[in-house]
């Protein structure tokens, strides 16, 4: 799981080329993959359930420049859900006019009576129910002026990060939940047992990728302006990164952290998942 | 604008192919493009603001096999909205656990107040918006159920049916409205001014495009249970192509024609729309 929250469009190739090269190769996560970003208000999704070093769309992906402030892309091991494009992440949903994605990382229990509202999965994984579970969450907090076309209430990413918080600490208790959701705007990203992220400023230093050794210099690229913040499951270069507390909701614009909410997460709702806090290194990524 | 209605999963790179070459080569529609299909209950779309002949996207496409029972591609020639992602056909959204998709050749006035519910535009054209229309108003019917995970309601095809054309009916009423649109199980597909179809049964002819010198013998491919409907705003090979009436709402499933409602377009509706009926090779496809 990873994303990318930056002051500029920038050129993903150089993190998502070591990403991708742990599906299926150095890594056991080889139940699909996909990569989401935003280009204004557009946002362009690519998922394959083949592992990515046979998937001809991450072939494709690796030569196409993409340029992009806000990212989201993910490995998939299946813990819940066959091989199916359906259940790949990011997962999508439009909601007042943005374009919204998910990503997750862990194992939840069903969730029961799903959340009122228009969100509904269409794959059979945990992620996207908890997906629409936050979706219909948010949709009842700023529906109240679904009739007007002005979307000043969602744009609130301080109301947004609330309502997200919320929603966060309940399905928290359902099991195992790290994940990164994306309006476009923002990136907010969620630790319940692993979470690491680091910012890059100006000059970039190059940096070489813990699955790979391919290396990019960012400072050929950058200008002053440039500053993004790469979030991920666990640390993809060795750059001094901040690892997480299990419990932080995490809110990142433009490359910047601007919100930390923290609440420890009990001890006995994670001791009764299959994946307990000791294992971390069973965690799907 | 083109959809294909399959009884079996179909490569559809034969169609798309010359379907694509209209972009910017042999054409006029320059202003991006868009393909989706349906793999089972997920959906991928491919969408590029650039023209066919120049897009990287496209040119993927060109090699990538694709298998599908229903596919909705579209050429655009931008007459509202500029020529960015968000704004290149085919728009999708979920509705309880559907995907759904939609393409439009047209151009409508403002619709003014958007209709209630959960759907709005993330780009700047009529035809997003003419789509959350629909989507709100199949939501507004089939939202009863939203607590329940069954989704027997939008299961029901002729249901689906009846709201969609009450909706276009008065959509109609805002200008030149052809268009297509899928759940992944039925194409609907609607003539304003021009839309055409070609059933194809087991043993396939081998066919020509009008707008390439491609051909693809689809006997050599097919078994008798295969079938499919082509639906295009103009007729794509050499058959004898149905040419739909004005007014003419279909719905397709399998490849075979299941329904087809007809109420006349009131001709003062069309002749205060820039594109006159008379005039339909101004229409944008």
């Amino acid at each position: 799981m990873l994303a990318l929250s930056c002051a500029e469009p920038t050129d993903v190739s150089f993190s998502l080329t070591g990403f991708a090269a742990r599906g299926g190769l150095t890594d056991h996560h080889v139940d699909g993959w996909g990569v989401a970003f935003y280009e204004d208000r557009a946002c362009r999704v690519f998922v394959d359930e083949k592992p990515a070093y046979q998937s001809p769309v991450a072939a494709f992906l690796k030569s196409y420049p993409i340029k992009s402030r806000n990212v989201v892309a993910h490995i998939r091991k299946a813990t819940q859900g066959g091989a199916r494009v359906e259940n790949c992440h990011p997962f999508m949903r439009e909601l007042r006019g943005q374009q919204w994605l998910f990503a997750h990382n862990g194992d939840l229990r069903p969730l029961g009576e799903p959340e009122p509202g228009p969100y509904a999965p269409v794959g059979t994984t945990d992620s996207e129910a908890a997906f629409c579970f936050i979706m219909n969450r948010l949709y009842a907090h700023f529906a109240a002026n679904t009739n007007t076309s002005t979307d000043t209430n969602v744009d609130d990413i301080d109301a947004v990060f609330n309502v997200i918080e919320q929603a966060t600490r309940t399905l928290n208790t359902f099991g195992i939940f790290n994940f990164v959701l994306s309006n476009g705007q923002a990136q907010f990203a969620y630790c319940s047992t692993r979470l690491s992220y680091v910012i890059r400023h100006w000059p970039f230093s190059s940096a070489r990728l813990v699955d790979g050794d391919l290396s990019v210099d960012f400072a050929e690229r950058g200008t002053p302006a440039d500053r993004a913040a790469v979030i991920a499951t666990t640390p993809l270069t060795d750059e001094v990164w901040t690892a997480c507390q299990p419990g932080d909701l995490l809110m990142f614009r433009s490359g910047a952290l601007l919100r930390r909410a923290h609440v420890a997460v009990p001890a006995d709702v994670l001791a009764t998942s299959k994946y307990a806090v000791s294992e971390q290194s069973a965690v799907p990524a």
